[in-house]
């Protein structure tokens, strides 16, 4: 099976990306893969296998690799005498702006190449955490109480509390405020990337678990669910080595009822807006009861490690991609207000 | 001043959206203005302005004209021995799918090209008639009650009710249903368009208001509030008549309270939203209270008729034009993991 696997982005994780892509490349052994970079110029190359690794990027190396132009289709590639399309469904790699943000899917779907990630809707859902919250609250998943805080403004959530940059991900610009003499800083460090910020409760301590799926025939494929490692959250540099991870996780120890809520509160977010992609959704528990943390519409290397079967889940979602319903125009008001005209 | 006037698209308005742009043309006569079509597979044609008429697109005859290509900073023309790029900025003019849901918003956002219009993240707000409403209870702007249906379900509303597929414009597919045989017909015409339909209660009679609006130097410039011709609904064909007007709009006679309350609902919809875009928003006022109908980020013919001098105010918007913020990328961790690693 042909795959293309895109990757980089303008975006504050395209290191992250560059990651993620090797990582998930070793893990789809059966593919037949192609791989494109988007440098932060927004410039597409082909990348060659061997020279797939972090260094290839930062030493700027690829600026010698083959250019590629989107067009009807795919991606082309122009030699001198000839053209050759590389036209495999894409696998959307590009974590943060441009990947998430809705910007690569509407490219993909303009010139009609298949793609695997979040549609343009799904992404502005997700990619911005102040829509995330209306999402949940217009679907009836819990999530923790929030505030949207503007420049110049201050919170009105009790301490301790979490700041986060509206439209960030991989925790950039996040802080836990626990002291009232720490919250100008963290407010100032969000609002370095973003002009709102999400405010919440910041309660220690809290259960975390993760669940990855999606819509194959229909009905939603589970992961195993996760419990991520412990600790208040994962700084940039602790998610950019989780990134790359290659072996499996451990299940968290739950019972069926809780994995039951779990999987509820995902379908709920999932169905109908999330199709064609694979996401992950990050939760808490409170007291027994499921909250939405955020959802990723493309989880750090696909979050690969939370199932079995990785190679045969990608197969089986590349002949479940939705397809696209494009207007026929027919010209008909036209041509009855010319023929009305006598023209 | 130089704009690009962007129109066409594969979109259920597309006859709408050429209409428009004929209209508008004649509107900006101060602007030196070059004309892209794009058709509904997605080729951009660069139009004469004596070519520009219905005629030469419902004709075929544009497929003659010169082909432009989307790159960083504009559409080029490739000629046999050099390149003309047309980097002005873009007027979006594509009515409906495409230029409304966020597609070429994001186009334009990636190749660097300025525009008038919705950005994505508003496109997609505004394209669907049921994120409309989770906008606007989000916002705490009042909306009819509602209710989303999917195939196969039935309204629980009680008639009469108005059905609109949930995510057309132009009053595509929209049936008021006054008697309950009405009922599945209303819904497989709505159904065709849309897997989703939005319903609300009809209301005969209400009063009607449009306004439209945008944001210059931090502050709302309004148009004066329009009573549009009292009948059900428009349906297609009076819309698309609507669309070519060209005279002004009378002033509806309304008391300075309630064109407040109307100014004050537009600036909740608008503000960190739909910067960049000249809107207009179609309320209902019912006992004294404004209710918001629709958002359209793109208007019929940019809703010329509603502003004392419109080719001013394009004027003045084009210098008023949101600035994307990029990430900039440094390698810092790649290059601090190499190191780290003695590479």
């Amino acid at each position: 099976m042909k795959l293309t696997i895109l990757f980089g982005g303008a975006s504050y994780e395209h290191e992250i990306s560059i990651v993620s892509a090797i990582t998930v490349m070793d893990k789809l052994s059966s593919f037949d893969i192609t791989l494109v970079f988007c440098d932060q110029d927004h410039q597409f190359y082909k990348v060659d296998t061997k020279e797939m690794k972090a260094k290839s990027f930062s030493s700027g190396a690829h600026k010698k690799m083959p250019l590629l132009h989107v067009i009807k289709g795919g991606f082309e590639l122009r030699k001198t005498f000839s053209k050759e399309l590389f036209n495999a469904p894409v696998l959307n790699l590009i974590h943060g702006g441009d990947g998430e943000d809705g910007t690569i899917a509407s490219i993909l779907d303009f010139y009609n190449i298949a793609y695997i990630g979040p549609r343009k809707e799904a992404s502005v859902f997700s990619f911005d955490k102040g829509y995330t919250k209306w999402l949940a609250d217009s679907l009836h998943v819990k999530s923790l109480e929030y505030e949207i805080v503007c420049q110049g403004e201050k919170p009105s959530i009790a301490l301790p509390i979490i700041i986060k940059p509206a439209r960030l991900g991989s925790s950039i610009g996040v802080s836990i405020v626990k002291e009232a003499s720490e919250l100008e800083y963290a407010l100032d460090l969000a609002f370095e990337f973003d002009e709102r910020v999400v405010v919440e409760p910041f309660v220690a301590g809290v259960k975390e678990y993760n669940l990855a799926g999606c819509n194959l025939d229909g009905k939603i494929k589970y992961s195993i669910v996760e419990e991520p490692e412990k600790q208040d959250f994962l700084d940039f540099d602790k998610k950019y080595r989780d990134f790359s991870r290659s072996s499996k996780a451990n299940e968290a120890q739950l019972d069926a009822f809780m994995v039951e809520k779990l999987q509820e509160a995902f379908s709920k977010i999932y169905n109908g807006l999330f199709e064609g992609a694979l996401i992950r959704c990050d939760f808490f528990v409170i007291e027994n009861e499921v909250y939405l943390n955020e959802i990723n519409p493309i989880p750090g290397s696909m979050a690969h490690y939370l199932f079995e079967d990785f190679d045969a889940l990608i197969q089986n979602l590349l002949k479940n991609l939705p397809t696209q319903k494009r207007a026929q125009v027919n010209y008909q008001y036209i041509h009855s207000i010319n023929q009305a005209k006598g023209k």
